[in-house]
């Protein structure tokens, strides 16, 4: 008999832009040509030394499943640091270790929806959002923010339009990748009244917390832990903050026992996240604040080199990042996404070229996003200089071509 | 407004049964009552050296995020595994890396079946099956095996009569976990022949491929990759071949090359399995055969020490585990949940007890395996013996006091 179908999902789930562009990178490399990754989110930071010194001091005799819930040493470490923040009204039954933010916007998303049901994200949105809506079985309901607001919400009139009987959840990043907006305490407190009005879910990303500039702070929905108990989720992860991105460790986090109860379950299936992983990251108490003051000094000097440089760049508008370490940037082309296959393609600067992310795999409304780029500052001050004088020069002379 | 309700999912993912046990049993240990686990299939033998060398000489500065489908390090050291077990015709892009076996299954679940396909399994099963079933929102349709044909698969008229138009895939643990039963190669080609007529994926679960005794060889859907490419499904795993359980790294292999692009897609999403994880397990390639050997000879010690005792007992009716370390056992009892809680709650010998795992959260219909526990060999000799012992009085006791 002929084979049986694979599920509607293998037809649907989009394969990544920026993935689509790595063959080409690849050949630029193999014609000798250096590429400056502007393209990926991975903080080149070191992880704090206490942390890698558990591992060179590793005593246990095997790697045995860790606790469901979280390994208890790392649950601890996690309460200090919340308390830190000023939430010391979370206990350890409030928290839920994942393997990854990932698997805590997966789990947060199964829980609350059914097949058909609504999430609302403000575009543009970080891609995989799609990719669990989708497994969920859920649909996305895009809200667009634009560059000229440095993609900030739009007012409460516009948002409550898109509310049906259907929508079960907000979707929130804060600080935002992929557009560096820090939502602020009026946006939160008006998201949180629709929210609560409608009896919806609200899923918070808050991955970038410690990763503001200028003195901006971002505003966590854990403020909303005792006026909306049942609603409020937060999804955190350690992969930023301390360079631990390959350590697969998030959070979820909220006070509704019913959803605690069920992610519980949720983890018991897979058993558990790593355990080495999770006594590496529990030394997190031990990282001196110092570590994150040199971080993020480190990036904001990076931002302002780069946002500076793009701005003198003609045609390009590029918004305000205040947290988070990305940018989009609007491009004075047609269609961004062939630039930055022509960028590997078809040019270099002294054998040196730049990759970027394309904005379209960041928006779910078609047309939206074909000038702009993401641009992650996750490089050296040094080497970002060289990389705005190269996208210049490439600019130049791609318009030129395309006149 | 009320809060909207949660999902479908979260009113029916079951609690584990041996979790509901855990209270009971940290009461017991509070009253200073020694418990010998035989209710967990976590392995106390050591993690190979060379293994925990790649911890203790960490040198990385940062913990980033690995490659998608997988550290190419570890591939290669997979690849040489598969060619070492006598299958050469496998290459790099039949393999993703994934979080532990569980990621792999629910992925091959994902994959194949639409909400309200069927999935066919033989009962009793791994617990967690129904987890991912349920997260694949399929239908579990369970085909029962016998203590008496030590669980062996009933003939091809019987399981051919489950079939429907809904039926998308056959799911096989082999050597099974919970009943230790090692699948032959008549029976796994009469699978094969099942699913090539009828066009279904085979999802075979062979995490436990080394762990067989007195002889006995599993017989690997690997056999099938020739002969049915597009079908066949191996979810294999690093957790217990190597004391890696906490390392949580898993192997998905197909020759399915659409399935493969999804496999990769849905790995994309989640970013990567762990990076400290992948290069601790790319020394398997490094692993001497003796390691292995020892392990083996260990556990068949043990399998022995525990089914003799076992058949000793007064109404007990043991199986005869071929593979795996566990084996499922009948008892002279009503209730075997009941039991295992007496067992923590109101029974010692010595200040010392057993932990069992009750059989019906391995079966899906009601009624069946009420009288049966799975019991894990995973202690040494000398414990085992002390179990059985422990057992046999406590058997006495109960039995007496029912009456």
């Amino acid at each position: 008999m002929e084979m049986k179908k694979l599920s509607w999902i293998t037809d649907h789930i989009p394969a990544s832009p920026i993935r689509e562009l790595v063959p080409f990178a690849e050949k630029a490399k193999l014609n000798g040509v250096k590429i400056y990754h502007l393209n990926i989110g991975e903080p080149d930071i070191e992880t704090p030394d206490v942390m890698l010194d558990a591992l060179r001091s590793w005593s246990y005799k095997s790697v045995p499943y860790a606790n469901s819930q979280g390994e208890r040493v790392l649950l601890q470490s996690l309460l200090k640091y919340y308390k830190k923040l000023g939430f010391g009204n979370i206990g350890i039954d409030n928290l839920q270790i994942t393997m990854g933010g990932s698997e805590g916007i997966l789990w947060s998303l199964i829980a609350t929806c059914e097949p058909g049901d609504e999430v609302i994200t403000f575009e543009p949105f970080y891609t995989n959002y799609i990719s669990y809506i989708m497994r969920s079985r859920a649909r996305l309901v895009p809200i667009r923010t634009r560059i000229e607001d440095n993609f900030h919400v739009p007012r409460k009139s516009i948002i409550e339009r898109t509310i049906t009987k259907k929508t079960k959840a907000i979707l929130l990043c804060n600080p935002s990748n992929p557009t560096g907006t820090v939502f602020a305490q009026d946006e939160v407190d008006m998201l949180m009244q629709i929210a609560i009005k409608h009896g919806l879910y609200v899923i918070s990303d808050e991955v970038y917390r410690e990763f503001v500039y200028n003195g901006t702070k971002p505003y966590s929905v854990l403020n909303y832990l005792e006026k909306y108990p049942e609603g409020v989720i937060l999804v955190d992860s350690l992969s930023k903050r301390y360079s631990l991105c390959g350590a697969r460790l998030g959070v979820l986090l909220s006070q509704n026992k019913k959803l605690m109860q069920i992610f519980l379950r949720f983890a018991q299936a897979r058993l558990s996240a790593g355990f080495i992983d999770q006594h590496v990251a529990a030394q997190l108490d031990r990282v001196d604040d110092s570590y994150f003051k040199g971080v993020i000094e480190e990036y904001d000097k990076r931002r302002t080199v780069l946002v500076n440089g793009l701005r003198k760049i003609p045609g390009v508008v590029c918004s305000q990042p205040e947290g988070a370490f990305y940018v989009i940037v609007k491009l004075p082309v047609k269609n961004a996404s062939h630039f930055a296959k022509w960028l590997l393609t078809d040019f270099h600067e002294h054998k040196e070229t730049v990759m970027v992310a394309p904005a379209t795999g960041f928006y779910a409304t078609k047309g939206l996003g074909k000038d702009e780029v993401r641009i992650a500052y996750v490089l050296n001050v040094g080497a970002l200089e060289r990389s705005v004088e190269i996208l210049s020069k490439a600019l130049k002379e791609y318009v030129l071509l395309s006149s």
